[in-house]
Protein backbone atom coordinates (compact mmCIF):
# COMPACT_ATOMS: atom_id res chain seq x y z
CA UNK A 1 0.00 0.00 0.00
CA UNK A 2 1.21 3.52 -1.00
CA UNK A 3 -0.46 5.95 0.62
CA UNK A 4 0.44 6.48 3.86
CA UNK A 5 -1.24 9.59 6.84
CA UNK A 6 1.06 10.15 9.63
CA UNK A 7 -0.95 12.09 12.86
CA UNK A 8 -3.00 10.92 15.24
CA UNK A 9 -7.50 10.78 14.31
CA UNK A 10 -8.00 12.87 17.09
CA UNK A 11 -6.54 16.46 15.44
CA UNK A 12 -8.90 18.02 12.76
CA UNK A 13 -6.77 18.32 10.15
CA UNK A 14 -5.67 14.68 9.84
CA UNK A 15 -9.34 13.97 10.07
CA UNK A 16 -9.52 16.19 6.93
CA UNK A 17 -7.44 13.88 5.12
CA UNK A 18 -8.87 10.35 6.68
CA UNK A 19 -12.57 11.56 5.75
CA UNK A 20 -10.82 12.94 2.09
CA UNK A 21 -9.81 8.90 1.63
CA UNK A 22 -13.19 7.49 2.87
CA UNK A 23 -14.98 9.39 0.48
CA UNK A 24 -12.44 8.10 -2.84
CA UNK A 25 -12.18 4.47 -1.39
CA UNK A 26 -8.83 4.71 -1.09
CA UNK A 27 -6.47 2.22 0.69
CA UNK A 28 -3.96 3.56 2.53
CA UNK A 29 -2.14 3.18 5.76
CA UNK A 30 -2.42 5.33 9.02
CA UNK A 31 0.89 5.82 10.72
CA UNK A 32 -0.25 7.05 14.46
CA UNK A 33 2.32 9.61 15.70
CA UNK A 34 1.89 10.07 19.55
CA UNK A 35 1.34 13.77 19.79
CA UNK A 36 0.89 13.21 23.46
CA UNK A 37 4.22 12.92 23.74
CA UNK A 38 5.72 15.61 21.88
CA UNK A 39 6.83 13.20 18.98
CA UNK A 40 5.66 16.03 16.24
CA UNK A 41 7.79 18.01 17.15
CA UNK A 42 11.04 16.17 17.04
CA UNK A 43 13.22 13.99 14.26
CA UNK A 44 12.31 12.08 12.65
CA UNK A 45 8.63 13.66 12.47
CA UNK A 46 10.21 16.38 11.44
CA UNK A 47 11.91 15.66 8.31
CA UNK A 48 8.00 14.95 6.88
CA UNK A 49 6.95 17.87 8.13
CA UNK A 50 9.07 21.05 9.07
CA UNK A 51 6.44 22.81 11.14
CA UNK A 52 6.00 20.34 13.36
CA UNK A 53 2.34 19.65 12.80
CA UNK A 54 0.10 16.88 11.94
CA UNK A 55 -0.83 15.12 9.18
CA UNK A 56 2.41 14.29 7.25
CA UNK A 57 1.51 12.12 4.15
CA UNK A 58 3.66 9.69 1.86
CA UNK A 59 3.35 8.28 -1.28
CA UNK A 60 6.17 6.47 -2.59
CA UNK A 61 9.13 8.95 -2.77
CA UNK A 62 6.53 11.94 -2.39
CA UNK A 63 6.07 13.39 0.81
CA UNK A 64 3.61 16.07 1.49
CA UNK A 65 2.10 18.43 4.20
CA UNK A 66 -0.66 20.56 4.58
CA UNK A 67 -4.08 18.67 5.03
CA UNK A 68 -5.39 20.58 1.65
CA UNK A 69 -2.29 20.18 0.22
CA UNK A 70 -2.47 16.14 0.20
CA UNK A 71 -5.92 16.77 -0.62
CA UNK A 72 -5.30 18.33 -3.34
CA UNK A 73 -2.67 15.79 -4.75
CA UNK A 74 -4.43 12.85 -4.01
CA UNK A 75 -7.59 14.17 -6.11
CA UNK A 76 -5.66 14.56 -9.04
CA UNK A 77 -3.06 11.90 -8.86
CA UNK A 78 -5.59 9.07 -8.21
CA UNK A 79 -9.50 8.54 -9.55
CA UNK A 80 -11.06 7.00 -6.25
CA UNK A 81 -14.55 6.55 -6.21
CA UNK A 82 -15.77 9.70 -5.36
CA UNK A 83 -15.35 13.22 -7.79
CA UNK A 84 -15.24 16.23 -5.34
CA UNK A 85 -14.09 18.54 -7.74
CA UNK A 86 -15.59 19.47 -10.82
CA UNK A 87 -14.89 19.03 -14.40
CA UNK A 88 -16.22 22.41 -15.37
CA UNK A 89 -13.58 24.82 -14.61
CA UNK A 90 -16.24 27.54 -14.82
CA UNK A 91 -18.18 25.70 -11.91
CA UNK A 92 -14.71 24.97 -10.19
CA UNK A 93 -14.52 28.48 -9.46
CA UNK A 94 -16.92 28.80 -7.05
CA UNK A 95 -15.60 25.79 -5.48
CA UNK A 96 -11.54 27.00 -4.82
CA UNK A 97 -13.49 30.68 -3.43
CA UNK A 98 -15.83 28.71 -0.71
CA UNK A 99 -12.26 26.06 -0.04
CA UNK A 100 -10.01 29.07 0.36
CA UNK A 101 -13.49 30.31 2.43
CA UNK A 102 -13.07 27.53 4.59
CA UNK A 103 -9.52 27.70 5.16
CA UNK A 104 -9.02 31.50 5.67
CA UNK A 105 -12.13 32.43 7.41
CA UNK A 106 -14.14 29.48 8.73
CA UNK A 107 -10.80 27.30 10.20
CA UNK A 108 -8.91 30.04 11.80
CA UNK A 109 -11.99 30.95 13.71
CA UNK A 110 -13.42 27.81 14.67
CA UNK A 111 -9.92 26.05 15.82
CA UNK A 112 -9.25 28.85 18.10
CA UNK A 113 -12.72 28.44 19.35
CA UNK A 114 -12.16 24.62 19.78
CA UNK A 115 -9.10 24.68 21.68
CA UNK A 116 -10.57 27.30 24.09
CA UNK A 117 -13.75 25.71 24.24
CA UNK A 118 -12.35 22.11 24.55
CA UNK A 119 -9.31 21.53 24.68
CA UNK A 120 -8.54 23.87 27.66
CA UNK A 121 -10.18 21.61 29.70
CA UNK A 122 -8.23 18.54 29.17
CA UNK A 123 -5.16 20.18 29.76
CA UNK A 124 -6.36 21.83 33.14
CA UNK A 125 -5.34 25.45 31.89
CA UNK A 126 -7.33 28.75 32.26
CA UNK A 127 -9.93 29.40 28.91
CA UNK A 128 -9.25 32.63 27.34
CA UNK A 129 -12.74 34.52 27.43
CA UNK A 130 -11.83 37.30 25.62
CA UNK A 131 -10.02 35.10 22.58
CA UNK A 132 -13.26 33.04 22.84
CA UNK A 133 -15.43 36.52 22.44
CA UNK A 134 -13.61 37.72 19.46
CA UNK A 135 -13.55 34.45 17.26
CA UNK A 136 -17.28 33.75 18.35
CA UNK A 137 -18.07 37.08 16.79
CA UNK A 138 -15.90 36.29 13.37
CA UNK A 139 -17.83 32.84 13.16
CA UNK A 140 -20.83 34.48 13.66
CA UNK A 141 -20.12 36.84 10.43
CA UNK A 142 -18.61 33.85 8.38
CA UNK A 143 -22.06 31.95 8.79
CA UNK A 144 -24.00 34.65 8.04
CA UNK A 145 -22.37 34.50 4.69
CA UNK A 146 -22.84 30.97 4.69
CA UNK A 147 -26.31 30.82 5.03
CA UNK A 148 -27.15 33.18 2.70
CA UNK A 149 -24.68 31.32 -0.01
CA UNK A 150 -26.87 28.09 1.31
CA UNK A 151 -29.91 29.89 0.38
CA UNK A 152 -29.01 29.89 -2.89
CA UNK A 153 -26.59 27.10 -3.80
CA UNK A 154 -27.50 23.11 -1.76
CA UNK A 155 -23.75 23.25 -0.94
CA UNK A 156 -21.32 25.86 -0.45
CA UNK A 157 -19.26 25.52 -4.11
CA UNK A 158 -22.16 24.21 -6.13
CA UNK A 159 -25.05 22.30 -6.76
CA UNK A 160 -23.34 18.85 -5.19
CA UNK A 161 -20.70 18.15 -2.45
CA UNK A 162 -17.43 19.32 -2.98
CA UNK A 163 -13.91 19.34 -1.39
CA UNK A 164 -15.68 22.85 -0.17
CA UNK A 165 -17.57 21.28 1.94
CA UNK A 166 -15.67 18.17 3.10
CA UNK A 167 -13.01 20.24 4.57
CA UNK A 168 -15.37 22.00 7.12
CA UNK A 169 -16.21 18.80 8.59
CA UNK A 170 -13.70 18.27 11.49
CA UNK A 171 -14.27 21.98 12.74
CA UNK A 172 -18.26 21.68 12.90
CA UNK A 173 -18.27 18.47 13.89
CA UNK A 174 -16.10 19.97 17.16
CA UNK A 175 -17.96 22.64 17.20
CA UNK A 176 -21.67 20.91 17.49
CA UNK A 177 -20.39 19.23 20.57
CA UNK A 178 -19.56 22.91 22.25
CA UNK A 179 -21.96 25.53 23.62
CA UNK A 180 -21.96 27.14 19.50
CA UNK A 181 -24.13 24.21 18.44
CA UNK A 182 -27.06 26.46 18.12
CA UNK A 183 -24.81 28.95 15.92
CA UNK A 184 -25.18 26.63 13.34
CA UNK A 185 -29.05 25.42 14.56
CA UNK A 186 -30.59 28.48 13.94
CA UNK A 187 -29.58 29.32 10.92
CA UNK A 188 -32.25 27.41 8.48
CA UNK A 189 -30.37 26.78 6.01
CA UNK A 190 -26.28 26.43 7.65
CA UNK A 191 -28.57 23.26 10.16
CA UNK A 192 -29.87 21.64 6.82
CA UNK A 193 -26.11 22.01 5.09
CA UNK A 194 -24.64 20.51 8.63
CA UNK A 195 -27.12 17.67 9.13
CA UNK A 196 -26.39 16.70 5.39
CA UNK A 197 -22.59 16.69 5.33
CA UNK A 198 -22.44 15.01 8.94
CA UNK A 199 -24.78 12.75 8.11
CA UNK A 200 -22.24 11.13 4.82
CA UNK A 201 -20.89 7.29 5.58
CA UNK A 202 -17.38 8.74 5.39
CA UNK A 203 -17.65 10.65 8.30
CA UNK A 204 -19.37 7.72 10.41
CA UNK A 205 -15.82 6.22 9.40
CA UNK A 206 -13.61 8.82 11.20
CA UNK A 207 -16.07 8.75 14.18
CA UNK A 208 -15.62 5.27 14.68
CA UNK A 209 -11.90 5.45 14.25
CA UNK A 210 -11.35 8.23 16.25
CA UNK A 211 -13.40 6.44 19.00
CA UNK A 212 -11.55 3.11 19.00
CA UNK A 213 -8.25 5.32 19.45
CA UNK A 214 -8.97 7.42 22.19
CA UNK B 1 -12.90 42.13 -22.31
CA UNK B 2 -14.25 39.66 -20.20
CA UNK B 3 -12.04 39.36 -16.99
CA UNK B 4 -12.36 42.36 -14.36
CA UNK B 5 -10.38 42.83 -10.77
CA UNK B 6 -12.17 44.77 -8.61
CA UNK B 7 -10.28 46.39 -5.73
CA UNK B 8 -7.15 48.39 -4.75
CA UNK B 9 -3.70 47.79 -6.25
CA UNK B 10 -2.90 49.38 -3.14
CA UNK B 11 -3.71 46.21 -1.29
CA UNK B 12 -1.65 43.01 -1.48
CA UNK B 13 -4.34 40.67 -2.53
CA UNK B 14 -5.39 42.69 -5.30
CA UNK B 15 -1.89 42.83 -6.63
CA UNK B 16 -1.41 38.80 -5.92
CA UNK B 17 -4.11 38.76 -8.69
CA UNK B 18 -2.58 41.36 -10.92
CA UNK B 19 1.23 40.00 -10.67
CA UNK B 20 -0.43 36.73 -12.26
CA UNK B 21 -2.65 38.35 -14.56
CA UNK B 22 0.70 40.16 -15.41
CA UNK B 23 2.65 36.89 -15.96
CA UNK B 24 0.12 35.14 -17.90
CA UNK B 25 0.12 38.17 -20.16
CA UNK B 26 -3.77 38.11 -19.67
CA UNK B 27 -5.42 41.50 -20.29
CA UNK B 28 -8.27 42.70 -17.90
CA UNK B 29 -10.09 45.81 -16.56
CA UNK B 30 -9.16 46.88 -13.19
CA UNK B 31 -11.85 48.05 -11.20
CA UNK B 32 -10.97 50.42 -8.35
CA UNK B 33 -13.08 50.73 -5.39
CA UNK B 34 -12.80 53.33 -3.06
CA UNK B 35 -11.25 51.14 0.16
CA UNK B 36 -10.32 54.53 1.99
CA UNK B 37 -14.45 55.58 1.51
CA UNK B 38 -14.68 51.86 2.91
CA UNK B 39 -16.84 51.28 -0.66
CA UNK B 40 -15.74 47.61 -0.01
CA UNK B 41 -18.35 47.14 3.10
CA UNK B 42 -21.31 48.61 1.29
CA UNK B 43 -23.34 47.08 -1.72
CA UNK B 44 -23.11 47.12 -4.81
CA UNK B 45 -19.91 45.56 -3.63
CA UNK B 46 -20.72 43.10 -0.99
CA UNK B 47 -22.54 41.45 -3.55
CA UNK B 48 -19.41 40.50 -5.41
CA UNK B 49 -17.31 39.48 -2.24
CA UNK B 50 -19.81 38.99 0.93
CA UNK B 51 -16.95 39.55 3.49
CA UNK B 52 -16.74 43.08 2.50
CA UNK B 53 -13.05 42.48 1.14
CA UNK B 54 -10.86 43.34 -2.03
CA UNK B 55 -10.25 41.49 -4.53
CA UNK B 56 -13.59 40.65 -6.13
CA UNK B 57 -13.88 39.21 -9.71
CA UNK B 58 -15.89 38.55 -12.59
CA UNK B 59 -15.37 36.90 -15.80
CA UNK B 60 -18.45 37.04 -17.64
CA UNK B 61 -21.45 35.80 -15.39
CA UNK B 62 -18.53 33.81 -13.13
CA UNK B 63 -17.94 36.13 -10.17
CA UNK B 64 -15.39 35.22 -7.60
CA UNK B 65 -13.63 36.30 -4.41
CA UNK B 66 -9.86 35.15 -2.19
CA UNK B 67 -7.24 35.78 -4.41
CA UNK B 68 -5.98 32.53 -4.37
CA UNK B 69 -8.93 30.88 -5.59
CA UNK B 70 -9.58 33.49 -8.53
CA UNK B 71 -6.00 32.59 -9.47
CA UNK B 72 -6.53 29.34 -10.14
CA UNK B 73 -9.91 29.60 -11.73
CA UNK B 74 -7.92 32.01 -14.62
CA UNK B 75 -4.84 29.05 -14.39
CA UNK B 76 -7.41 26.32 -15.26
CA UNK B 77 -9.70 28.22 -17.31
CA UNK B 78 -7.06 30.70 -19.79
CA UNK B 79 -3.98 29.40 -21.11
CA UNK B 80 -1.74 32.56 -21.05
CA UNK B 81 2.18 33.06 -21.49
CA UNK B 82 3.48 31.51 -18.30
CA UNK B 83 3.15 28.37 -17.07
CA UNK B 84 3.15 28.86 -13.03
CA UNK B 85 1.93 25.21 -12.33
CA UNK B 86 3.73 21.88 -13.68
CA UNK B 87 1.90 18.97 -15.70
CA UNK B 88 2.96 16.17 -13.41
CA UNK B 89 0.73 15.70 -10.63
CA UNK B 90 3.35 13.65 -8.71
CA UNK B 91 5.57 16.94 -8.62
CA UNK B 92 2.51 19.29 -8.46
CA UNK B 93 1.99 17.95 -4.69
CA UNK B 94 5.19 20.34 -3.56
CA UNK B 95 3.68 22.88 -4.95
CA UNK B 96 0.24 22.88 -3.57
CA UNK B 97 2.29 22.16 0.00
CA UNK B 98 3.93 25.39 -0.29
CA UNK B 99 1.07 26.98 -1.72
CA UNK B 100 -0.74 26.33 1.53
CA UNK B 101 2.30 27.33 3.54
CA UNK B 102 2.41 30.59 2.01
CA UNK B 103 -1.77 31.07 3.13
CA UNK B 104 -1.50 29.79 6.36
CA UNK B 105 1.46 30.46 7.84
CA UNK B 106 3.61 33.42 5.99
CA UNK B 107 0.93 35.50 5.16
CA UNK B 108 -0.96 36.09 8.10
CA UNK B 109 2.12 36.99 10.23
CA UNK B 110 3.12 39.01 7.52
CA UNK B 111 -0.06 40.59 7.13
CA UNK B 112 -0.25 41.05 10.83
CA UNK B 113 2.90 42.95 10.34
CA UNK B 114 2.47 45.28 7.58
CA UNK B 115 -0.56 45.96 9.28
CA UNK B 116 1.01 47.05 12.33
CA UNK B 117 4.74 48.40 10.80
CA UNK B 118 3.08 50.47 8.04
CA UNK B 119 -0.79 50.82 8.22
CA UNK B 120 -1.22 52.14 11.73
CA UNK B 121 1.60 55.04 10.61
CA UNK B 122 -0.79 55.87 7.84
CA UNK B 123 -3.76 56.16 10.17
CA UNK B 124 -2.11 57.61 12.76
CA UNK B 125 -3.11 54.61 15.63
CA UNK B 126 -0.44 52.89 18.35
CA UNK B 127 1.41 49.89 17.11
CA UNK B 128 0.30 47.06 18.78
CA UNK B 129 4.16 46.16 20.02
CA UNK B 130 2.98 43.06 21.60
CA UNK B 131 1.43 41.75 18.10
CA UNK B 132 4.62 42.70 16.63
CA UNK B 133 6.78 39.91 18.82
CA UNK B 134 4.37 37.51 18.45
CA UNK B 135 4.46 37.48 14.59
CA UNK B 136 7.74 38.31 14.05
CA UNK B 137 8.43 35.14 15.97
CA UNK B 138 5.80 33.26 13.95
CA UNK B 139 8.14 34.98 10.65
CA UNK B 140 10.92 34.05 12.42
CA UNK B 141 9.57 30.00 12.01
CA UNK B 142 8.00 29.94 8.78
CA UNK B 143 11.72 31.41 7.11
CA UNK B 144 13.80 29.15 8.76
CA UNK B 145 11.88 26.51 7.28
CA UNK B 146 11.88 28.43 3.99
CA UNK B 147 15.98 28.64 4.41
CA UNK B 148 16.22 24.87 4.74
CA UNK B 149 13.64 24.18 1.69
CA UNK B 150 15.54 27.14 -0.48
CA UNK B 151 18.73 25.11 0.22
CA UNK B 152 17.39 21.85 -1.55
CA UNK B 153 15.19 23.63 -4.44
CA UNK B 154 15.68 26.60 -6.12
CA UNK B 155 12.34 27.74 -5.78
CA UNK B 156 9.81 26.93 -3.28
CA UNK B 157 7.43 24.19 -4.59
CA UNK B 158 9.80 23.27 -7.51
CA UNK B 159 13.02 24.06 -9.19
CA UNK B 160 11.13 26.63 -11.47
CA UNK B 161 9.49 29.35 -10.56
CA UNK B 162 5.66 28.74 -9.92
CA UNK B 163 2.56 29.84 -7.87
CA UNK B 164 4.13 28.70 -4.46
CA UNK B 165 6.55 31.68 -4.85
CA UNK B 166 4.04 34.26 -6.80
CA UNK B 167 1.68 34.17 -4.05
CA UNK B 168 4.49 35.79 -1.38
CA UNK B 169 5.27 38.61 -3.64
CA UNK B 170 2.87 41.48 -2.65
CA UNK B 171 3.37 40.77 1.37
CA UNK B 172 7.46 40.07 0.78
CA UNK B 173 7.51 43.76 -0.98
CA UNK B 174 6.02 45.09 1.69
CA UNK B 175 7.87 43.67 4.23
CA UNK B 176 11.20 44.76 2.94
CA UNK B 177 10.39 48.48 3.14
CA UNK B 178 10.16 47.95 7.18
CA UNK B 179 12.83 47.28 9.52
CA UNK B 180 11.77 43.62 9.17
CA UNK B 181 14.00 43.69 6.19
CA UNK B 182 17.07 41.81 7.70
CA UNK B 183 14.76 39.35 8.04
CA UNK B 184 15.25 38.24 4.64
CA UNK B 185 18.72 39.39 3.77
CA UNK B 186 20.26 37.37 6.37
CA UNK B 187 19.49 33.86 5.71
CA UNK B 188 20.98 33.32 2.35
CA UNK B 189 18.95 31.32 0.48
CA UNK B 190 16.19 33.04 1.49
CA UNK B 191 18.02 36.77 0.29
CA UNK B 192 18.47 35.03 -3.05
CA UNK B 193 15.58 33.74 -3.99
CA UNK B 194 13.91 37.09 -2.66
CA UNK B 195 15.88 38.87 -4.89
CA UNK B 196 15.16 36.69 -8.06
CA UNK B 197 11.02 36.59 -7.30
CA UNK B 198 11.05 40.39 -6.97
CA UNK B 199 13.03 41.14 -10.33
CA UNK B 200 10.45 39.12 -12.69
CA UNK B 201 9.02 41.99 -14.96
CA UNK B 202 5.68 40.89 -14.22
CA UNK B 203 6.07 42.21 -10.45
CA UNK B 204 7.87 45.67 -11.99
CA UNK B 205 4.44 46.75 -13.62
CA UNK B 206 2.24 46.19 -10.44
CA UNK B 207 5.15 48.25 -8.72
CA UNK B 208 4.66 51.12 -11.74
CA UNK B 209 0.68 50.95 -11.33
CA UNK B 210 0.55 51.48 -7.59
CA UNK B 211 2.73 54.27 -8.28
CA UNK B 212 0.77 55.96 -10.39
CA UNK B 213 -2.66 55.06 -8.32
CA UNK B 214 -1.16 56.81 -4.77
Amino acid sequence: MALKVYGHVITPAVQRVMVYLAEKELEYKYIPVNIFAGDHKKQPYLSLNPFGLVPAFKDGDVTLFESRAIIRYIEETYKGKTHLTLDDPKKMGAVYTWMETEALHFDPAAMKLVFQLCTTQVLGIPMNEALVAENQGKLNSVLDVYEDRLSKSRYLGADSFTMADLFHLPGINSLMSTKLRPMFEDRPHVNAWVNDILARPSWAEIIALKKSQS
